[in-house]
C-alpha cells in the first residue's frame, strides 16, 4: 500500500544545533522540494537527479531566501518508508526550523505525527510492526544491552523467529483442514504424534520468549536499586565509585535523564536506576525515623536494595537498622545488599572481629554481604558483581532473543494459553476442527505480533509513542 | 593553508531525537569511518565513492554492530571546510551517539573544539572571518530580521563592501608609496583632492555603519521593554494580546528562550524581550511600593518603558503612578510608553472626557499614550506600532548593511577615528609618509573584521562561542 499525502517534519533533537534535519516523505516530496529549493548549480531538478544524492544550495520563500542548506534525495521504493524522501539539512536555529517546516506546509506537506515515517515503512512493508517497534526502542536506549537487543530486533531476528514457528504451525494446519475434507474417510495426514512434538517444541520456545522478558525488561527500563542507610553512611560517595566504573557512558546518560532524582549508571551496559531516598535521616537514636511511609514506598519498586552500612558505627545501631529493613523487604521479590562501608578506617583484624561474629551472619541471613571502601574504591567491583550477578548476562552476550516490549509479552503470553490448550486437546483426542481453531489462535497472537494482523487501533497506540519526525 | 588532523562532533541538537548527525573532517576522514563502517551493498570502498552521496550500512566496533545509519560524504576541496567531510546520520539516542563519537576517537579522530569546523573553513579559504561569525549568529538567530542579516553577512554582503572600501584605499597607498620612492623630485601621484573626496566618502561610509550598530544590536539581541503597571493593570492579558500577532513564531521562541523569567515576543521580525517586573505591585495606598530597588534595576535595563494603566482606577493613582516612572526613566536613552488599558469598560465620551484634559498631557508631555483593551486585543496594532517607531525597519527591508556584531563595531570605530585622523593629516598637509602610516591603520582595522588580518588569540576569541559541531 502507498500512501497519498506528503509529509514533513524536523527529525532531529529540539533546540539549537549546528545543523537540522527535515524530512518530507511521499509523493509530493520533490514537488514540494523543487518549489523552495534553489540549487547552487544550476542543472537538473531535484526529481530528476541521481537517487541518493546531495545537493547544495538555497531554501527560498519566493524572493526571500531563508537559508543555505544541503538537500539529500531518497527515491521510492528504496528508501527508508519505500516513498520519496528529502531530507534538507539546514541551520540549527530553532527559527530557520520552523520557518523551513512552515514553507513546507505552505508548499504542499502537512506536519507529520509521530512515527508515522516508521508507520508508512511498516505500511509499505519495509519492516513488520516488531522491527517498526525495535526503531523506538533504539532511539530509546540508554545501555549496552538495551541497544543491542533493539538493534537486533529492529533487523529482524525476532521476527524470523516467529515467522519460522508460524510456518510450521500454518503446515499442520493446512493438513489437519484437509482431513476434515477427506473427513468421511477417516483418514490422518497431519500426525498426532508430530504434532504433539511441535506443540511440545513450542511450548517450551514460547515459555523461554515469555521468561525472557524478565530479563527484557530490565534491559529497557533498569534495575530500580534503593540506597538505604545512615545520612554519614556515604551514599553520594558510593554513587561516584560506582559511576567512575563507566565514567564516559554515565555521563551521557546524566544529560538525558528525565528525572532528575535518580540516578541511572549503567555497569556492563546494564542500567541501574538508583532510587533516591533522602527521606532516610536515621540516626541511632532515631532509628524509628526510617519508618515514614516514603521511604517505604520507594523501597517497594526496588528490585534491589542496597543497605549501606557504616562500619565504625555501634553494633546495635546496625544491627537495629538491618533488622529494620530486613522486615520491609519482599524476599521472593527483591534482593538485599549489605554493603558495609568505610572498611579503611578498620585494619583487616579489626574488621574480622566485628562481622564474622555468629549474630551478624544470623542477622543477615542468605543476603549478601559486600565490605567497600567507597572512598578509596576498595571492592567496588565486588559489588557491581553482586549488582550483576541478578541479571542473566549470558543470554544478551550471546545474542539470544529477548523480548523487551510488554506488548509482545502478553501477545506471547496468549499464544502460550493457547498451544497449552492445543496439547490438552492433542491429550483428549479432539476432532481437527477444534485443534484447528486452537492453533489459528495461536497463530493469531504471533500475528499481532509482527502485525500480519493488526487494526488501526493497535497502530494508533504503538507509533502514538513514537518521537515527531521518526 | 590545510589542517593536518580529522575532527569529529555531533553536529545536530543534544538530546533524543528520531536522528542525530555526527560530522567529521580532515585528511583522515575517510580512512577513520572505513575502518567503522561497512556499507549493505558491496562495492567501492568509500573513497573511492562519488562526491555528495549517500551510502546506507552499519557503523561496527569489531564484530559488534553499533547501529545502521546513512553516511554521506563530500571531497576535498568541495565541502563546508574544504577538506574531506563525511557525516554519519545514525539513531538518535544519546548513548548511540556517544558511541559512535567513541569509536571515531579510537579510530584515529579527535573531539572538534567549538566552531573549529566553521575555523577551518576560514582558515581554508572558504569564508572570510566576518562571514564565520555570521554563521555562529545564524545559527543563534530567533527573529526574523537577525536571520535576514546573518544570511546577508554569512554570504559575505558586508565582506563585498568591506573589501571594495580597502582596494581603494589600497590604491592610494600604492600611489603614495611611489611618492615617498621620488620623494626628492617633489611629484604628486596620488591627487590630494582625490584622496580628500575619497576620505570624505569613507568617513561618511564608515560613519553609516557604526551607527548601524545600535539598531543591529537590537536586532541580534532583541529591544529590552519593561512593562510597568499596578497587579491589575492587565499586564498578562497584554502580553498576551501582543503575542497573538504572531503566534506561530513566537511559540518556537518560547521553547528555546533560556531565561524562562523573560517573555520574548516577535513583532514583524524584530524581538522584543519583556522584562519581568513582577514585584511592583502598587496599590493606590502605597504607590510608594514601586520604589524598590529591584524594579528600579530592571526599569534601567529597558530601552523601552511600558506603563500600564487601568482606565479605571482613580486619576490621582493614575497620575500618581506616571509621575513615579517619569521620575525614574532617562529621556534621552529611554521611551516611555504609556499604555491606557480596559478602554472597553468606558464608552467614547468618558474616555474623552478623562483623557483630553490638560493635566494628562501635561503629566505624559512627549511620550506616546495608546489607549487600548487588552481584553478585546483592541487597538493593539497601534501599541506595535508606537514599539516599532523606535526601530529603522526601512534599513532591514532595503537589505541595508547593518553591523551587529560589538567586534566589528569596535574595529570599525577605530577605523572612523584612524580616517578622521587621516582626514586632519591631509588638512594640515602632512606628508606621505605619515598620510600612508594612518591610512596603513584604517586598513588594518577594516581587516581585522575580514580577518585578513587576525591573531591567534582573535580567532580563539571567537570561535570559543561557536556551539560544538559547526
Amino acid at each position: 500500500m502507498m500512501t497519498e499525502d506528503t509529509i514533513c517534519a524536523i527529525s532531529t533533537a529540539q533546540g539549537i544545533g549546528a545543523i537540522a534535519v527535515i524530512r518530507i516523505a511521499g509523493p509530493d516530496a520533490f514537488t514540494v522540494c523543487e518549489s523552495i529549493f534553489k540549487p547552487a548549480k544550476m542543472g537538473k531538478v531535484l526529481s530528476q537527479q541521481q537517487a541518493n544524492s546531495i545537493h547544495f544550495g538555497s531554501i527560498h520563500d519566493g524572493q526571500k531566501d531563508i537559508d543555505e542548506v544541503l538537500v539529500s534525495i531518497f527515491k521510492a521504493p528504496h528508501s527508508f518508508t519505500g516513498e520519496d524522501i528529502i531530507e534538507i539539512a539546514c541551520h540549527g536555529a530553532p527559527y530557520i526550523q520552523q520557518q523551513v517546516l512552515q514553507l513546507l506546509t505552505k508548499n504542499g506537506a502537512r506536519l507529520a505525527l509521530p512515527g508515522e515515517f516508521t508507520q508508512r515503512a511498516f505500511l509499505n512493508g519495509k519492516m513488520d510492526l516488531s522491527q517498526a517497534e525495535a526503531v523506538a526502542d533504539l532511539i530509546a536506549s540508554s545501555s549496552e544491552a538495551a541497544r543491542r537487543v533493539a538493534l537486533q530486533q529492529m533487523r529482524g531476528g525476532f521476527s524470523t523467529e516467529l515467522m519460522q514457528l508460524r510456518e510450521r504451525l500454518l503446515w499442520f494446519i493446512a493438513l489437519i483442514e484437509l482431513e476434515l475434507d477427506f473427513s468421511e474417510e477417516d483418514v490422518e495426514f497431519a500426525s498426532r504424534k508430530d504434532l504433539f512434538a511441535l506443540v511440545e517444541e513450542l511450548k517450551s520456545h514460547l515459555k523461554r520468549l515469555v521468561d525472557s522478558f524478565s530479563l527484557g525488561n530490565v534491559i529497557k527500563n533498569g534495575i530500580p536499586v534503593a540506597i538505604v542507610g545512615h545520612t554519614n553512611a556515604g551514599k553520594s560517595t558510593l554513587l561516584n565509585a560506582l559511576l567512575n566504573e563507566d565514567r564516559a557512558i554515565v555521563s551521557d546518560i546524566h544529560g538525558t535523564t528525565r528525572d532528575a532524582i535518580e540516578d541511572t549508571i549503567n555497569i556492563k551496559g546494564i542500567s541501574f536506576r538508583f532510587i533516591d531516598t533522602a527521606g532516610i535521616r536515621a540516626t541511632a537514636d532515631h532509628i524509628e525515623s526510617l519508618g515514614i511511609q516514603l521511604t517505604y514506598n520507594k523501597i517497594k519498586q526496588a528490585s534491589i536494595v542496597l543497605m549501606l552500612v557504616d562500619v565504625t558505627d555501634p553494633d546495635a545501631k546496625i544491627h537495629e537498622g538491618i533488622s529494620e529493613i530486613l522486615g520491609k523487604i519482599d524476599n521472593g521479590r527483591q534482593q538485599l545488599i549489605v554493603v558495609i562501608n568505610k572498611t579503611d578506617l578498620l585494619d583487616d583484624e579489626e574488621f574480622h572481629n566485628r562481622f564474622t561474629k555468629a549474630s551478624f551472619s544470623e542477622l543477615t541471613g542468605n543476603n549478601y554481604v559486600v565490605p567497600i571502601s567507597a572512598k578509596f574504591k576498595n571492592n567496588i567491583d565486588t559489588l557491581t558483581d553482586e549488582l550483576l550477578r541478578t541479571i542473566n548476562l549470558q543470554a544478551i552476550d550471546n545474542d539470544e532473543l529477548i523480548v523487551t516490549n510488554a506488548r509482545h509479552h502478553e501477545a506471547l503470553s496468549n499464544a502460550l494459553v493457547s498451544i497449552i490448550r492445543v496439547q490438552d486437546g492433542l491429550n483428549n483426542g479432539i476432532s481437527g476442527d477444534f485443534l484447528a481453531q486452537d492453533i489459528r489462535e495461536v497463530l493469531h497472537h504471533l500475528g499481532s505480533i509482527t502485525g500480519q494482523i493488526s487494526s488501526d487501533e493497535i497502530l494508533g497506540t504503538i507509533f502514538r509513542h513514537f518521537c515527531i519526525g521518526k
